[in-house]
């Protein structure tokens, strides 16, 4: 089941343009990436004490724009695990506006340790097989087949 | 010749892993963007007044992570435009660090007119013959040969 | 009766000393207001069309901090307008942690028209008659008596 | 001397009003503050290694607005430490425009220890024989007396 996240979209996340300020949508990807990870358990101190590791920074990210959104609207963002490789895994993040795609996008995410003397010396872990798993169950929605 | 960008990180850019939460990048290569354009002599208010255009929103945007990078770090950021279509072109960014690239990625914008009375009705058009060239003189800096 | 507004709080939200950073308060004491006002029924396009004003822009803001607060922690944020003056009004904002105090903070704002032509040029409007009396009524929250 | 830090701000700083989202000028008095002490050698880690402390949390911030600022501007911002205490400092900043004031503002930072178990159990602790004069040095600057 794809994980879900909610945003009311404020004054301050919209630019001069009234629009959303894109910007942001990456803040919301990283916010119901951790909402999906803690709905696995996987909270930041979970997976420090429990697994040695920091966090999963990503290598990469993006993002397609369909439709405008701006304060007042309120976006449900659907987000799944297309993809668990050896030491990375997929989350594609579904921003809808009154069941409509506003903008979908793609974080690539490494299971990362981090050395304590020195927070930029990063080395990617191999995902444990307990949580492999549990990241795989988290897919993408039914096709949405309403009239 | 590129544009050029500069950023000081700030700690307030960090997150609690100690390194650029990651949506802090799109944040600088949209003021990259803007900066580029600046350059060209096309602010808001001139694209606003010359062209009727409110600016040029995004519909894709995408970035790649090649390095950490941290609060006391200062970033270059390199902005081009490696294609310019009827209605839309390209932006790549590429920040470095001491010369090393951190990051790269790149942004389709539109050229855009905004319906006065609705924000979210937007219309894409034409880039303007006097606009084009300037666009596609902002080209990709040599490589770089140094041993 | 105050408004209430509930934050919770992001990876992204806190800094590298692993708490809040500290500017987003302010970004959602903005976010707080602007629900108080939406429940009164200003919204942004309410003000605009009806009063012809762009919004309430600050004159002054301050916070204390009391306690601190960091990613998965919930926030409740009551907020109430202690006066109603001829132009500006307070908004207070108390944010809470499992119900106590984690900061509070005070917006002193100005009804304020915007000329269309150049968006610096402000200037102050007396509060409408029936505006006063629907601000005046989100008053502060009956103190707790829970032993 | 006071310090002084500079802002350039971006359409990404502002909001549908078109002018300066106000919790900016935190995040900008933040940064402001850290140039500081970095200038007094009090970079972070200089602060972890050298003191055991890990950082300057705030205990109130204020802020009053004089004048609007919008994307294009250029800030000066203008820092200094007119009140040194046992354990806390308090730092002022005045955001210029053209050597004008737009906004004027003060935080109270305490020098505060962290448990490296339990990011929120901070404690206060004096503040170092060495660094009490570096802060009082960071003077107001001499009042503007041209015509």
């Amino acid at each position: 089941m794809a994980a879900r996240y909610e945003v009311e979209i404020g004054f301050g996340d919209c630019d001069p343009a009234q629009l959303v300020f894109y910007p942001n949508y990456f803040r919301w990807f990283d916010a119901a990436c951790w909402s999906l990870l803690i709905g696995l358990g996987l909270t930041r101190d979970a997976m420090n004490q429990r697994y040695g590791i920091m966090g999963t920074p990503l290598v990469e990210a993006k993002i397609t724009f369909a439709a405008p959104a701006r304060d007042g609207d309120r976006l449900v963002i659907e987000s799944w695990v297309p993809r668990v490789g050896r030491r990375s895994f997929d989350v594609v993040h579904r921003a809808l506006k009154d069941g409509a795609v506003v903008a979908e996008g793609q974080e690539v995410r490494v299971w990362t340790a981090q050395d304590p003397a020195d927070p930029t010396l990063l080395t990617g872990r191999d995902i444990p097989d307990d949580v492999r798993p549990l990241l795989a169950g988290v897919t993408a929605p039914p096709p949405d087949v309403s009239p």
